[in-house]
């Protein structure tokens, strides 16, 4: 069965043979979409066996998308390898890759930016400007490309999942958002493309970024309460070792992303540090016992 | 017939009844929308006619945005008649009316916004701040939520269909846009909700408005092509009476919407005034002969 489902793995790379597509298989299938920007890891496949489970077709996107990035950040070097990533997919009963390049997705006077107001401030939107405009609008555009019924998201990137979810209820784009948990190393780090980035020392300090989570469950698990002290000793488990360069350490509403002094009921504890020049990010919901 | 499709004629009123309606629609029937803020007059049925000749099913929904008006602008008074408006759509066979409250369109903790940048900053956009932010967003929602094969926009608002045409464009939407000529009053006026603030005495000097157009084609028909002149001109034809205060009288780029200091090719005049507390747009493209 896997290997009938493989043989007919199609690639499409414009956005109109992926809509007509898209049109003719609405008619009665289930549509599910993983958004990737490649490089695929396990992570990635957990999305899409998730997919796999809850549709009759599972549309995966490759695209590394521009607007996302700064201008001093990683965008030319990020890492890229579809024939690696279409042998991944094609194991994972992957039905379409849609594969578009800048052009076919960014034409000549491209001017249309969806904003998700607030919620791309806080966190990784204090330090990456104009990010989650960035995210927002590609997932838009996907959206409007793929016609999904469904899309699964990784929870790894908890603000980004946050973003998508405020965009999709607030235009009223009618697809169900899928949040799936983050997948680990053995030793607790969280899957990434840029963990590639990273040496071997660098590879050995990173597994303090969960470590530290694991840290600040346990004190929520104690009883703790208090933001400022939890975040205070995420600190100290991110310095037992030197070389990492904390960004920030923020215990948030799980909804709006604004810092809470206290946990109660649910908090999300998002950290972001730099290894190297590598920027790494990791969470997790606190939840009181 | 046309009393057959009238008692069909339902009006939906939630967002998720009008999705589930147009998903079942769209299985083997086209949809053609048209987006009002009701208060209907000739210029909106003659784009519902339009619909009705493009598609097997009319949707036009009545929503006056809140968040296009700015806080010192007329929200408030702005003309309602849902019943009136309902009996001259069904006369035109309209299929469904969608009449969301706005609770419906604008839930608690709403916060996103479609930006068609550049384009919103000319002409209207320099004085109604944010209008074209959120004209965009509320079409954006309401292409989600009726999920239109088309959509028919008046050119009266010229601007409007531009930024429209653009996200369309930017964000991928699968929805045909439909542009449709201004009809105006006998004497010339735009057909406008806005006209029925007019005093008598009022209405009478808006007459200037489109006489002024009608003077910029007769020059450019003439062989005039410095912009400046004609603008002096339409200038000149607004204070033929007093009372009309001029906001801009702009000739542009048919695309862009930057000024242009010469016609070549296509340009649009576009002007704006207020007469008494009204304020009235209208406009129209100037072609090199």
């Amino acid at each position: 069965m896997t290997a009938n489902h493989s043989t007919n793995m199609r690639t499409i790379r414009t956005v109109s043979e992926m809509q007509a597509t898209a049109d003719e298989l609405r008619k009665d299938r289930r549509i599910a979409f993983v958004p990737t920007m490649g490089y695929l890891h396990e992570g990635h496949l957990a999305l899409v066996r998730k997919a796999r489970e809850l549709a009759d077709v599972v549309v995966v996107s490759i695209f590394v998308n521009p607007i996302q990035f700064g201008p001093t950040e990683d965008l030319a070097r990020y890492p890229r390898d579809f024939d690696r990533d279409a042998a991944l997919l094609e194991k994972e009963r992957t039905d379409i890759i849609f594969y578009p390049n800048d052009g076919e997705m960014y034409e000549k006077g491209f001017t249309t930016y969806v904003e998700v107001r607030k919620l791309e401030d806080h966190l990784c939107g204090k330090t990456r400007l104009g990010h989650f405009t960035g995210v927002a609008t590609v997932v838009a555009k996907l959206f409007n490309i793929v016609k999904p019924h469904c899309a699964v998201f990784g929870q790894k990137d908890y603000q980004q999942l946050m973003v998508i979810e405020r965009m999709v209820k607030d235009l009223n784009m009618d697809v169900e958002i899928v949040p799936y948990p983050t997948v680990r190393e053995p030793d607790g780090l969280a899957m990434s493309s840029r963990n590639t980035y990273l040496s071997d020392i660098e590879r050995k300090k990173a597994r303090l970024i969960s470590a530290s989570l694991r840290k600040a469950e346990e004190m929520v698990g104690s009883g703790e309460r208090n933001t400022d002290t939890i975040r205070r000793a995420v600190d100290d488990v991110l310095h037992q070792e030197d070389g990492i360069d904390v960004e920030y350490i923020n215990i948030c509403d799980t909804g709006t992303l604004e810092d809470v002094p206290v946990i109660a009921g649910r908090a999300v504890l998002a950290v972001a540090c730099r290894i190297g020049k590598t920027r790494l990010i990791d969470n997790t919901i606190l939840t009181e016992a």
